[in-house]
């Protein structure tokens, strides 16, 4: 680091730069069992559910863990034991969907398409009336791997029309780009802490649709990750079934305050966007591509191609800019040298103009080239974007 | 609250308070990813591992969520799809492990004694040798349903002597009590951030025997809680499978860094036994009545009887001892009216006595003689151990 006592900007999509009056807020220690403490989680909860206006058809369900034990333990509190479950992939999160489905025993199928190509709302339909026995769709919303947008609205009509229930994993979208319960139709759509409310990581949250959830009693397979098990026992008792982090649950009430005073979703949706804008006319500028077509780029994580220059390495790429104080992510694709760069946390336009020069001074310290940059797949257009 | 700005004393057995020196530790942020934050994880499981002294023979595998989340883990990790685990059960801990353990499909036997009954090593030994196809058994080192101590290295003995597997729920043990890997034989072992090493809830972690772990790929039906893809992950990244839950994290550091600093177990088993010490010679002084038998009662959460005076309720008795600044504990008992008092935590004796003279004050405050204290159990030796 090249302040010694100064944090590195986190450009990561979770864990984030986080504010300091949400970390402060953890300066305190609640009894789980209290009613003060009691009070926190349902203001969180009604929080969060006013986000996606859902308080009519939806309960939030809190989760201890990261996002993917939300994940988890929506498919296995929604999905019957003898459920068949369509998940649709342009990632590792859809992959990793996919996956723990298969693991807790139900029934799997996949749609699958390349990293840069969102799933359509007809590739969904032609899956389900393809195969009537298909109960629920997985979505993955925004698919961190690669930052790329899939059509939830256009995707959740087409799963309602046929009577099948959407399961949306909305980890990197939710609290920044707009979800509205009464337009879209989903059973459950699942978030966390640690992504675009901005608070730190340690807790999930399901939105699940009150007469689902109803229904679900006795499916779980997982005493811990059991919604039904942990929604009931909230409604009766104010308190979570198993120790909270209750740090964490009131860092992220403290940043939902922030998130309301800021100005809500429509707010967050325009700083994150100003973010991505800096980052992508400062990087293109500077000669780097990026990978996805503008069109489905959403304004969370911004997937670019590595450097041609045969000098490039992305380690000590990434201590050179860490060295200037901003923290990168490495790229998680197979085929294509990548890099990524999150655009969300308690962060504007300015640090992203600051980590754009830090980069050019690294490549600079790294007798780096960007004469040329990499051309890994047909599309270009990322470039028109910038222009 | 009595004090508009002061936190309450927490004496309950988890979340519990914290140091200001592990609370500030939360202050900054830090990416999953970095070598940094690897190089605390990995400290982290070091020292937790030394506690035990099971360098030689154990893994320490953290795992995010409450502890009940890394017990299911456990479980579900270690036990085979048609293995067979027998659950020794005096009180809800016991339970929730059988409970998880049949939801997760593996087949199950349960031993139960009275909550104030230990389980016998000669009780493990008869329903092991009555039954060859059990191949696990599931014990709780202290259940803080009551604070009842069962007696681990006596059982851990008979388990190996017959070539059985002990998984072991020591969550409000590890770290005060002396456990010795070296000398009690247990293939896993599970404890909590926001027990006894007086973290902030919100990781779990389990010590797996290494020759033992290396054999679980694929028995887990869980993605989320599969300690053996979380170990493998880590062995081979230094970085968690999924987004960890950072600001605890490092203070779980900070804690152990303070817990070694003041002497380790042995120091922090001697000022919760004074804290236990000070805490019931006190309220029975007042003629409140300890649940447990003296030879039983783990100085970690001392269960007593309720005040047998009709004017007596559990909700305004917590609510002027609360007022006075000092969070207790409700009961978990369904035959006999009692409530927790919790030793462990940030706190010395000095703060037990005066928790004890705000329980004489809030009795005062609300009229409650304790003239004739609950007899509900034949046993009444806890007061012999006060004398």
């Amino acid at each position: 680091m090249s302040n010694v006592d100064r944090d590195p900007i986190l450009l990561t999509p979770g864990p984030l730069t986080t504010s300091l009056a949400t970390k402060t807020a953890m300066l305190r220690d609640w009894g789980s069992w209290d009613s003060s403490f009691n009070a926190v989680t349902a203001r969180v909860r009604e929080r969060l559910t006013a986000i996606i206006s859902g308080r009519d058809t939806h309960v939030c369900v809190p989760m201890q863990g990261s996002g993917t034990f939300s994940v988890e333990g929506a498919v296995n509190t929604l999905v019957p034991r003898d459920g068949h479950v369509l998940v649709l992939i342009n990632g590792a999160y859809g992959k990793r969907l996919a996956r723990l489905t298969e693991m807790m025993g139900r029934r799997l199928s996949t749609f699958e398409t390349a990293d840069d190509v969102p799933t359509t709302a007809a590739d969904v339909a032609r899956a389900l009336d393809a195969d009537a026995s298909i109960t629920h769709v997985g979505l993955v919303h925004c698919e961190t791997s690669t930052g790329i947008l899939n059509p939830l609205a256009e995707i959740a009509d087409v799963v309602a029309s046929r009577g099948r229930s959407l399961i949306v994993d909305a980890m990197s979208s939710f609290g920044a780009l707009a979800i509205d319960a009464r337009k879209i139709p989903f059973d459950a759509l699942i978030a966390a802490s640690g992504k675009c409310i901005e608070g730190p990581p340690g807790m999930g949250f399901v939105f699940v649709r009150r007469s689902v959830i109803e229904q679900c009693a006795g499916r779980s397979t997982s005493l811990a990750l059991d919604l039904y098990d942990q929604w009931t026992y909230m409604e009766r008792t104010m308190q979570w079934r198993y120790t909270p982090p209750t740090h964490v649950v009131v860092a992220v009430d403290a940043a939902l305050e922030q998130y309301i005073a800021a100005g809500g979703q429509a707010a967050r949706y325009r700083r994150y966007a100003a973010n991505c804008e800096a980052l992508i006319s400062g990087m293109t500028e500077m000669g780097f591509k990026v990978f996805l077509d503008a069109r489905v780029q959403a304004p969370i994580i911004v997937t670019l191609h590595a450097p041609a220059d045969p000098k490039y390495a992305f380690k000590p790429f990434y201590d050179e800019v860490r060295k200037r104080g901003f923290i990168l992510y490495p790229g998680k694709l197979t085929q294509v040298e990548t890099f990524r760069v999150g655009c969300i946390g308690a962060i504007g336009p300015e640090e992203m103009r600051h980590a754009v020069n830090a980069v050019r001074d690294s490549l600079r310290a790294l007798g780096i080239n960007m004469g040329v940059a990499t051309a890994g797949t047909p599309r270009a257009t990322a470039t028109a974007r910038a222009a």
